[in-house]
């Protein structure tokens, strides 16, 4: 494949196509969506963590004026619990049941009824006016509690090792001989870990508008990561077959996984179909925190072997990731990426998904990558010091390179992992002078990255600019690559190609915006699109000048005469041609959609220095550096966003963010006040180097770039604690009380 | 070509797509359509017929408080009027002043500045505050009144013969020796006829809603009869480049060729760029009366010599059609259509577009074709009468079929005109009886029929069900013919298929729904893209099956294997291969964008009895029969529905519309109460015959089918008032005081 490397727009700074209006308050998120008529669905929810649903009377909300519709789980379509109905990684009886609760309230924030009406006042007060008849039940939050033997068990039917239990699934990852591995190390170090559960954190709710004409045909207006993946799930869930769902992505505003299912939108379908109008719910920050999201807490025990010299010889990692209270925790990227980076002969590596008594998790940014990597990390960080090697070093000792066969399987084609250790070694900041109470940390991280199904299409205006057209929500700055890539294979200016989003009824199937696989897969359609629009301006010069088409080159927006006819004839303009288009055939135009294969997995090193306060437990990260192999920075501004949003939200992981339980069950911190994220004022500029090892699979060189910068950050942010400290942490988040519990020695 | 013949779903009168929608008052049209920070636009008029624009004060409109942006023609971009910019059949030079009175206005209601404010009561008072200074000019209406010698001149540039002249284009048909033709001639009859502008009367005026980025992205929502035509013309007249503006259809309130252009959009989109707000404007029903629309007034002098057998020899047409204030009135459709029902061996036919003080006409349904065949038909009648023969064979006798040469230029395939002769000729309503005062008449029409460029997009969901996408604001149910079809070709229920009509940004590029196009070309791309659809479930069948994809066939919606392996494998289904597609190569969809060709011309022949109140004057139509022949009826409810509609709308135009202008040159009349269409209670059920001669040419044997039924309607009701009185009218409308004063021998 060839790849474009004299590139005119390829790498720019181009503005951003949806930048004005996002700056000016123009974009149209799904909340400022209207329809005439349109009323208000609000959600009945469980107060209780655990327990039965013995009856709902909705008599009384249904009686209250200006009530237009209740449903319940019974009107919902029943997915059987114990039959599975997979669409991609989601099981649909989970689905089912995670949109509204149906044998069993689960968590504090389970919807148990949802209601729409005139207002949202009344709505709020027919959820009132609802009866529920609870038989509260004994629940479990935490790992240790739900693995106790005697722990109540969410789901009787599932079963591991022959019992009831909240062990839902297990995975594990294989390489060589673990037993003997450790036996031939010479140094083993040991460590556990936990984690907890951090929300996407993204700053606009769960909001849609939908409306269900009285023949089913529906349209959906909404927030999420995939409008394809909104049609087949709300079709799964009310029984209206996709055909007749006209899903709608608006504008989004953030995501980073946990819009890649849906909460609202088959509730809202519902109640839009039995109300007979066009139904809007918006969450509450309060029930975005309750109830959808975060990713796993976690709990993990990583165990490596290596030689004096500092060869690794064998790894084994334990992971247990909690799944909330249905099953699907995201152990395949912890237990997948973990020990990735490295040439590692013999691995283990399992991963467990443990349910217990809180919401549902979802996807954040790497799942369960940044929680494998946490542990394994700050073990490789205890072993350089063990070993007295500098960290980087020993990673480059070990580091996976082209050919090695990887843990979680495939054997590595040209990747840059070892040039980012390169890059930060050579770094300033890495032989930067510390300070007092100040300390440097390292590490490392990978993910898979994702291809999948994308669909496009590139059309020729009639004054010969260029509208394309794609199917992924634009959650890190597509659009703008997009238009860069069209501008370099058509050889025109980047601000005479728009490009957009379509809805699910006009263009291909196109699959979540998410695994990093967006640009991949787009960039790999839309250049195919591209050529067959290229062909045709080429065969149509052909035509004018009667000349063969194999002899017409498309170069710098005109078709050429090539040899043996160069310089016979004027070149012919994109305009020229666009407007010659209705007496040539017609329309110029073409569409590709493709399972796209060949993207690559991608890898970071990130360099840390904080400073702590030991007097009021104060972790301050003072200076970032994140190194990256991008592939090919195709917008390198948004490649630099996404690294360094990754980062921010690893600083919060790692220091501040975490869920506070009170003694029934219930979140006590469900807003951002009190859930800490971390605000620019919290941050230094955080620095990024990007290196480009581009991907040999793909025409532009393009791997995923958003998901890798999560990957390092705890790690990196607690080996430099105990770099400041000499005292290192092993639970996150390594907030103020636990900073002083550690230094006052009872951590 | 393939012309499938048994068929389960085409020609089914499947329940309408868009049906619930718009009974249910859910459909969409612009004027529904809001934006958050939206405001309203409004219109300045020019009062006066003719007036020099000497100078336009804003300043007290855009001081009043509420006032977001005035713009004038110095907004728009300046075509030069002696230069012409052609899109499609529009000049820009004459769209540009007839969206906003340049140099001078043109007549009472041009449009001389806009407003926007926060309310439309704020943008009507402004509006009120602009003042023009006008120098008021001479003026005419009329024909006649235009081309008096010393008539003012509308365009001083524009010279017909060498001399400054209201006649602004002229165009003839010719075919053998006119001259001969007439010597050889036993019988010659001339006449000379008028008629006047009617509207095309859509229930729905003309609106948008028009949002402008600061970095000029435009999204419009408007009523039209093509998006791209909205997006072109918006481009011309603003500069913003097309690739920048989005447009997308509404749901469309009937626009039978008078939404095929714009009014309203560049203004909206200035006022939207100069206030940084989204912008919407609604005409009243005056506005649309006084300045939209509607089909020129003509004055035709038609002269047809025969033998004594009836065989037509010669045939003369002058026809002189109103063009408005801008040239452009539909005198090819005069020309073209009016003796192409006949093998007539010598014709010349000529037209004149003639300009006045009046609004700019637009096309209505056939333009120009009904008023050619008003005086054709008439003409026809009163031969047959002089040669005492039956109407319908003196038609017989002469009707054009395949191999003719048509007068307009092509000569003829198959074609059905003959068969609608016979089938009216057979009809119990040709042979019913008559009472007292009551007649009958008969008259036949013939359209051309176009092709043009279409787009689609065909795409399988997962679930197994289809969606479609075209360019085409359907306004005769190009939906339901669609779903019928695609249906028909996958084998499947119709049911399964959604159709939908894309935005410019998200489907190839349309020409306009206009020239009863749209299912010809629509069905054309969407029966090539369903190929390639099934030639890809026909390959993956066979890849799972291993033998080879020609030795698979799709029958009954699913992949079977043919010989030699019939039988031996269990039939693959839609849904199953939709279920495969991930694993199998991806999304399965398929998208065409072409510029059709094979339109055929339609013909009709119609019934008409009418009873005539010789007391009141008032001509009730009291039976109708329209036979046409219809290519293939698709959706028979929707070819009988366009028959229907053409034929009321002619019995209108026949009976009871018109302008009535007052003595200052304006309109009085402008609304629904004094511009009498007819309603429900003033007709009789119009019945149709479909008779169906399918086009070769054509998949499916598609021809147009929504204007034909428009052309021979005034000269059926003329003949029949004949029959009735004894009495000929060449002047419609046939209005009470007009027969009146025929019934006293005045007329």
């Amino acid at each position: 494949m060839n790849i474009i490397t004299n590139n005119k727009w390829i790498g720019q700074r181009t503005i951003r196509p949806d930048g004005a209006d996002k700056v000016t308050g123009r974009a149209a998120f799904a909340a400022d969506t209207t329809m005439p008529g349109m009323i208000w669905g609000k959600i009945k929810r469980s107060p209780h963590p655990h327990a039965r649903i013995k009856s709902i009377d909705t008599s009384k909300a249904e009686a209250l004026p200006g009530v237009k519709a209740v449903v319940t789980a019974r009107d919902i379509v029943d997915f059987p619990i114990d039959k599975s109905v997979m669409l991609g990684i989601q099981d649909m009886r989970w689905m089912c049941r995670n949109v509204m609760a149906r044998e069993k309230a689960l968590f504090p924030g389970h919807p148990v009824a949802a209601v729409a009406a005139t207002s949202e006042a009344i709505a709020a007060k027919a959820c009132e006016l609802i009866e529920v008849d609870y038989e509260v039940l004994p629940w479990s939050i935490e790992i240790d509690d739900a693995l106790k033997p005697d722990a109540p068990i969410l789901h009787e039917f599932n079963k591991f090792e022959g019992k009831p239990s909240n062990i839902a699934g297990k995975l594990e990852v294989k390489k060589g001989d673990i037993a003997q591995g450790f036996k031939d190390a010479e140094i083993v170090i040991e460590r556990t870990f936990t984690t907890r559960p951090v929300h996407q954190g993204y700053i606009e709710p769960h909001a849609c508008l939908i409306s269900v004409a009285p023949d089913n045909k529906t349209t959906i207006w909404s927030s999420s990561q995939g409008q394809f993946m909104v049609r087949a799930m709300t079709s799964y869930l009310t029984g209206i077959p996709q055909s007749d769902i006209r899903a709608i992505p608006a504008e989004i505003g953030g995501g980073f996984g946990g819009k890649t299912i849906v909460y609202l939108e088959p509730l809202a379908t519902l109640l839009a179909k039995k109300s007979g109008r066009p139904v809007k719910m918006v969450m509450t920050r309060e029930e975005v925190m309750r109830a959808t999201g975060p990713t796993s807490g976690s709990k993990s025990t990583v165990k490596i072997g290596a030689k004096k010299d500092g060869t690794i010889v064998a790894a084994q990692g334990t992971f247990y990731l909690q799944a909330g209270a249905l099953p699907g925790s995201p152990i395949r990227g912890a237990v997948g990426c973990s020990f990735s980076p490295y040439d590692i002969p013999n691995v283990l590596s399992v991963g467990y998904d443990v349910l217990s008594n809180r919401s549902k998790v979802a996807a954040y940014r790497a799942p369960g990558a940044p929680i494998g990597a946490f542990a394994v990390e700050c073990v490789l960080d205890e072993l350089a010091e063990a070993l007295k090697m500098d960290p980087l070093e020993l990673r480059l000792k070990n580091a996976a390179k082209q050919g090695t066969k990887a843990a979680h399987g495939p054997v590595f084609p040209r990747i840059g992992y070892i040039e980012t250790l390169e890059a930060a070694k050579a770094h300033p900041h890495y032989t930067a002078p510390l300070g007092k109470l100040q300390g440097r940390g390292i590490a490392s991280g990978f993910w898979f990255n994702a291809g999948g199904e994308s669909s496009a299409q590139v059309n020729i205006t009639e004054d010969g600019n260029v509208v394309v057209t794609t199917g992924h929500p634009d959650i890190g700055g597509s659009r703008a690559a997009i238009a860069n890539i069209c501008a370099e294979l058509l050889g025109i200016d980047y601000r005479r190609v728009s490009v957009l989003i379509g809805d699910t009824a006009t263009v291909g199937f196109s699959n979540l915006t998410g695994g990093s696989r967006v640009l991949f897969a787009s960039a790999m359609v839309v250049t195919q699109s591209a050529d067959k629009v290229i062909s045709t301006l080429r065969e149509r010069a052909a035509k004018i000048w009667e000349i063969d088409p194999e002899a017409v080159k498309w170069e710098n927006g005109a078709a050429h005469p090539a040899s043996p006819n160069a310089g016979q004839f004027e070149p012919l303009t994109l305009a020229e041609l666009a407007a010659k288009a209705p007496q040539m055939g017609g329309p110029i135009g073409a569409g590709v959609q493709l399972n796209t294969e060949g993207a690559e997995g991608g890898f970071g090193t990130h360099i840390c220095d904080v400073e702590v306060d030991v007097e009021l437990g104060i972790v301050r990260v003072i200076r970032y550096t994140a190194v990256q192999d991008v592939g090919r920075a195709i917008h390198p501004g948004y490649v630099e966003g996404q690294m360094q949003g990754g980062v921010a939200q690893g600083i919060g992981w790692a220091l501040n963010e975490e869920y506070i339980y009170n003694k029934d069950g219930k979140v006590d911190n469900p807003g951002f006040l009190d859930y800490r994220m971390p605000v620019c004022s919290d941050l230094p500029m955080l620095d990024t180097v990007m290196v480009e090892v581009p991907n040999p699979k793909h025409p532009q060189g393009v791997k995923g770039v958003g998901e890798v910068p999560l990957v390092p950050v705890m790690a990196a942010v607690a080996n430099a604690v105990h770099n400041a400290l000499g005292k290192r942490f092993y639970s996150l988040p390594m907030s103020p009380p636990k900073v002083l519990e550690v230094i006052e020695g009872q951590g």
